[in-house]
């Protein structure tokens, strides 16, 4: 009877659901009991929410569309393509219509966009009791009752007062007298993430959203932010793997999608790239005269590379917790100048012993070995050292540009490190090895 | 009245926080008024509740250690040092006492050590009336009151009524009829990814967990779980960096810790990346007789590395939020096919069309310059094909191996990457220019 999953056709449908096509997702949908496929329908993604919809008569569509709270319901208009909109809006009664229209007016990533127009109101100068039936005529049409907002008669917000502390109140309290009036809001234009951090900051299950003259014009609850954390935290992950947020699952994004998404930033990574064939160029000298050099180039670059993913992944994820600030730009880089330089140490001293160590048993780097193992380690130090400071630094230089600072990728880190990180080999090496192999 | 940021002293406080010493924060503290210091030490990461709580004399400890909820408290106790842990135990009251004791025996990131065993309980055979008196008496010591569980004599969880329910229902009515029987629970020992992932699937703003008896331990609410994906987000980003996870904020972590979370792996990855050297050193002839041949190297290597970082991140990610599934792998296999050989086309394409215009332009590549290009092509091809299926696949063959997928750091395929496109970009030269530069 309590299981984890319990076993019913919808958990099965929903297992299931990933690998289907649309056309046998339709069937096995119409096939659910009516009261699993309510719970079914609300469970699914707005994207997968809208596919099925339009896969059903339009009568259906009337019914399913009407299931959705009307922050539900924007999400599901917004996925459908756009000759359909107008179409899918008709279907809902004349006051839903007006709410999601107004909902529509926003940006998805924003409060407004985020918050469900419907919540639980009472006026000031209610009693405890009046205000707890009142609340009881509500109770079936508002997403929570568990917050309770105090308006006054021009909807402007005066105080909140939870649930519980209305229950616990004498009956003939005044609401006026137990509200609290130190109210956090959410201007209806915030950002989801800035939205997330309140959230955070405050520990509160539900807040209030207002408009710009201070009216309450909606409520964010907890489950709409966990989306928008998912959200922001994969748009990071993808943007910090060098891809263009996907913005829709891997296994269902159009193929197109997927490689325009990834095709721009990979051309433009190869592009900067290019330049360490142009620096190469300039040492052809130096490797024709000592080939080993070019030996040690994969090794070297790739060491800046990964101090500097090390560097710039750390970053990038403080400051998206809000750990780092703009300001601590200045403390970051004392502490990457000290891990640089700890781990180029640390990589120098592996490459040197390796060298010595080949060197010991198979000759392998002749009668100069000593200064080809200087050359390396010293590399080693300085590239490892400049991939930690470019790749700490590139987030803060972004921000302060007005970029996303996820737009510092890994790769892009790599690609900045490895064109200096050549500049910095060669230098040391025409310094280590002049006047002996070049 | 309303702003976003209520203008309080522990709002200045909060905002300053980051950036003071110990003993300065401990000083603000104490000045707070004792209603703002009460929200204030509630708001602080469990990390910073207990260095705050640690400076703090015995008698104050006690005082704030007891405005903790249980599982809250037990976050703080497992920050502490090993030595002090059984000293803060002793200041909570006995019951107090049990509770966090039960708690600190399960896993931080379990079921168990998330859950708060304070939860609203009622008895099948009460009356709705009675069950809401009932409920009147533990709304003071209960995390939330909305979810109410039923239970039996044995603590067996019989099924689970909304607030609102009761609420909506008739005083007479017997809680058995009007419960809810078809409730999903948690298994105490459920790793909170999972836990997450069942928030999300079933839509609920609290779980309850049961231990292995099915008697009911505890509630997990979503407040619980958006930290817990916070949480994992940037474990897994962490890792896509090729760090270990820093589980601490970046600039608050030991400078020690932060060195050791990041040597680990970029020695690791050093010593991979070493088979760099040995596997140019086979084609030290070839770069002898072409030097033209090493220029071309970091070019090519870091496009596959590039494209395998994209791959690895995409799917980590798909598999981190339940969109991609071990048995996915070959579906996963076919798209990345598709993509890389896409990829590869661009690439190869701008490589072609950039060496030839070099050619035009100077005359760089001298007489072979046709086989030369076709070369760097051919090889950005394959190279960026094979980045695009070992990034895809790695993520599946550590899940498979019973490793974290996020494991497949952007950096470890950019490595692996590196040392198999070095033998693809040589042996495509060696077949295409062969019996002409080689």
């Amino acid at each position: 009877m309590f299981e984890t999953t319990v076993d019913s056709a919808a958990v099965r449908l929903w297992e299931e659901w990933p690998a289907l096509s649309t056309k046998k997702r339709v069937r096995r949908f119409k096939q659910l009991p009516r009261h699993e496929a309510d719970d079914f329908f609300l469970s699914l993604e707005p994207r997968e929410q809208t596919t099925l919809l339009l896969s059903l008569p339009q009568g259906e569509q009337r019914l399913w569309l009407r299931v959705l709270a009307p922050d539900d319901a924007v999400d599901v208009i917004q996925e459908a393509p756009t000759e359909e909109r107008d179409r899918l809006l008709e279907l809902f009664d004349e006051t839903t219509r007006r709410e999601v229209r107004a909902l529509l007016a926003h940006s998805e990533d924003d409060a407004g966009g985020l918050m469900n127009p419907r919540f639980a109101r009472i006026r000031p100068d209610m009693t405890v009791g009046e205000a707890i039936r009142y609340l009881r005529l509500q109770a079936t049409s508002v997403e929570t009752i568990y917050y309770v907002y105090v308006l006054d008669n021009d909807q402007k917000l005066q105080g909140v007062v939870s649930f519980r502390q209305l229950f616990q109140a004498a009956e003939d309290k005044l609401v006026h007298d137990i509200m609290v009036t130190d109210v956090v809001t959410v201007p209806e234009h915030m950002d989801q993430e800035l939205v997330a951090r309140l959230f955070q900051k405050y520990n509160v299950l539900a807040l209030p959203v207002v408009d710009e003259g201070g009216k309450m014009v909606g409520i964010i609850t907890f489950d709409d932010i966990a989306d928008a954390i998912r959200e922001e935290a994969t748009e990071d992950i993808q943007k910090i793997g060098g891809v263009e947020a996907l913005e829709a699952p891997y296994l269902t994004i159009a193929f197109r999608q997927l490689l325009k998404k990834r095709a721009g930033w990979l051309a433009a990574l190869f592009l900067g790239e290019m330049l360490t064939a142009t620096a190469m160029s300039h040492y052809q000298n130096e490797i024709a005269s000592a080939v080993v050099l070019a030996l040690f180039v994969p090794l070297i670059i790739s060491s800046g590379g990964n101090s500097g993913s090390q560097a710039t992944t750390l970053v990038i994820r403080a400051i998206a917790l809000g750990e780092v600030r703009l300001r601590d730009w200045w403390r970051v880089l004392r502490r990457e100048v000290g891990a640089g330089l700890g781990l180029g140490l640390i990589l120098g001293s592996i490459g040197l012993a390796r060298i010595l160590l080949w060197q010991a048993i198979g000759g392998t780097y002749g009668v100069h070995f000593m200064r080809i193992a200087l050359t390396v380690a010293f590399s080693l130090v300085g590239v490892v050292l400049w991939g930690s400071v470019a790749g700490s630094m590139l987030p803060f230089v972004l921000r302060r540009a007005g970029f996303d600072p996820a737009s510092a990728s890994a790769p892009l880190v790599a690609t900045l490190v490895d064109v200096t990180g050549l500049v910095i080999y060669f230098t040391i090496a025409s310094i280590v090895l002049r006047g002996v192999l070049l």
